[in-house]
């Protein structure tokens, strides 16, 4: 029975979609792909992209196995500010590490984040960036990969953002996630290059993002294959960085882990450079954009470019700013060309 | 008129479909989906794999983003004998070297090469693995990404296996390429996860395998991104390895680059060994297959397992065939299993 019912339903749905077609009824071109984003420049570059490079025949097609769109997380698919998640999870997992190794207590950095935890939680500007190394090769390195994924899950589903009380896997900005539906929607395979962490990233990317931990490339730490004590094989996640996926590190990891330059590509800071240049610099219709974080209300505001706060979070350098528009790239302001931020607004 | 045609054409396939299906004519399922194999315990094997594994609502059942494939190439999908491939093109490639710097000429490796040119070409065994190495890095390193690309494509279209008189791209197995297709259309991600070089290979991944560039794991060096001398960006080839995709260093790879454990690997000598473990190790159906090269007449016999002649190009080991049959491996015998063994045949 199972069988003639299904075979029923391709019928019914050919027919339906014959019936459609026939009726002329509007196709998902006519449909407004991106109801997030008011209408503007931003916008329209990216149907036009999309329009352009999947029209067949026209001078820009793309054949579908080559449409790989690249995207930064941290500031470009959800918040970054006041600190990028992947850190206060680093600061957040101190006490279990000093709990484990009573020793720690009072040596530095894990004396400074025990302070900090108890006070203001994102006051990270008392550690050094070889203190912030430090801490993140002692807890994120060292255990296996299926014990470091069972850490982050269990982190990302307690913790909450400060501002919106909210788990941050739900800061998503929603102009970018209809961005992402609506590329692959036109055969776009969507990646995400991001310098966090790509064992973090690859816990929620599918969830969040729609996109599969095999097309997250992130910093990585190497690993090394041995057995745990039954015999059975582990990964162990070693305190030695890979890949720095930042920069122009990511045209590298680009190269490394797609093998394509992409055609389209989304950043939203200086660490975003290279990889914007790198797409932009292939043949045919290719496009790079960057969110501009210009929104205090919304969201946050912080530069330095047009004259917006300095950050050492996310920089946006008015030097980057103008690059862009000397090269053709698309500035993305939230406040302008954004309707609504979360899809919880 | 174009797009009454295509509506058309949508409307002839719906309906032959449902008149094929209504008249009961066999489906996919029924028809064999590896003609070249020999009925037997490997290709039952694969069969009751694909059967369970995509049987919704059965204890094997395994979602469809899930389903990853890896194999590996040299003697896996394609002839590694008398030597691999990419060793071929290192070597072949010494006379553009030694023409662009003539100094090399007298200097080992590089004088034991033209030599080695001047006769038999498969006697590489004057050449230590240092040597190896280092002839590796000067003709797969210090070009750009692009240039590299351009003079591996060039060889591969002229350069032919001496036995066969074929290019290289064309000695791949059969049987193989039918497995490829086979899990490719039951919902499984195929990947080449090779010991060879990942540029090199990703060169004719598509063409040669239908597996594109990004399901392509192989060794690999850096790259460094910078200018031409007209601002155009470009990445250039380093002369550090940066993944070695061999033993251990193939399940890491797979992590690296995929994050996620196999369902099946095909291998066939020591190299493949963790992979296949870190496969088998894996909960639910997972299946790990080692092709033996036992079949002198069609292709080549070596091991030394069960007594065939050794071999440091692609070594299969007695101790490795214990291991497989011990911890349910499949061994694929290339004269029993396989009915043809080259699409030319």
């Amino acid at each position: 029975m199972r069988t003639i019912t299904h075979y029923f339903s391709i019928l019914t749905r050919s027919l339906a979609l014959v019936t459609l077609l026939a009726l002329g009824v509007p196709t998902q071109a006519q449909v407004d792909p991106l109801p997030a984003w008011n209408d503007g420049a931003a916008k329209q570059a990216i149907i036009d992209f999309v329009t352009n490079t999947t029209a067949e025949g026209g001078p820009n097609f793309v054949p579908p196995a080559e449409r790989i769109a690249t995207f930064d997380q941290d500031g470009t698919l959800w918040v970054e500010h006041p600190m990028y998640s992947q850190v206060m999870y680093v600061l957040e997992s101190v006490p279990a590490l000093v709990k484990a190794r009573p020793e720690l207590a009072k040596v530095a950095p894990y004396s400074i984040v025990l302070e900090i935890l108890k006070g203001d939680r994102t006051a990270v500007e008392k550690l050094t960036l070889p203190d912030l190394e430090q801490l993140a090769m002692a807890t994120l390195t060292g255990m296996s990969v299926d014990a470091f994924s069972a850490e982050a899950r269990k982190w990302l589903a307690e913790a909450k953002d400060p501002r919106w009380k909210k788990p941050y896997t739900e800061l998503t900005y929603l102009p970018m996630q209809e961005v992402l539906t609506y590329l692959r929607a036109s055969g776009y395979k969507t990646y995400i290059v991001t310098g966090g962490g790509q064992d973090f990233v690859r816990e929620y990317s599918e969830a969040v993002y729609g996109i599969p931990p095999e097309q997250v490339v992130g910093s990585a730490v190497g690993t090394s294959y041995g057995y745990d004590k039954d015999g059975k094989p582990l990964l162990t996640k070693e305190p030695k960085l890979l890949v720095n996926d930042n920069n122009a590190g990511k045209p590298e990891a680009i190269h490394l882990m797609i093998g394509r330059q992409p055609q389209i590509a989304f950043g939203n800071s200086t660490g975003d450079q290279q990889m914007l240049e790198y797409t932009k610099a292939g043949d045919g219709a290719r496009l790079s954009l960057l969110v501009l974080h210009d929104d205090a209300k919304r969201e946050y505001a912080y530069g330095p470019a047009q004259g917006l706060p300095p950050t050492k979070v996310g920089t946006f350098t008015q030097e980057l700013y103008d690059k862009a528009k000397k090269d053709g790239w698309i500035v993305i302001s939230m406040k302008d060309d954004w309707k609504k931020i979360f899809a919880f607004d």
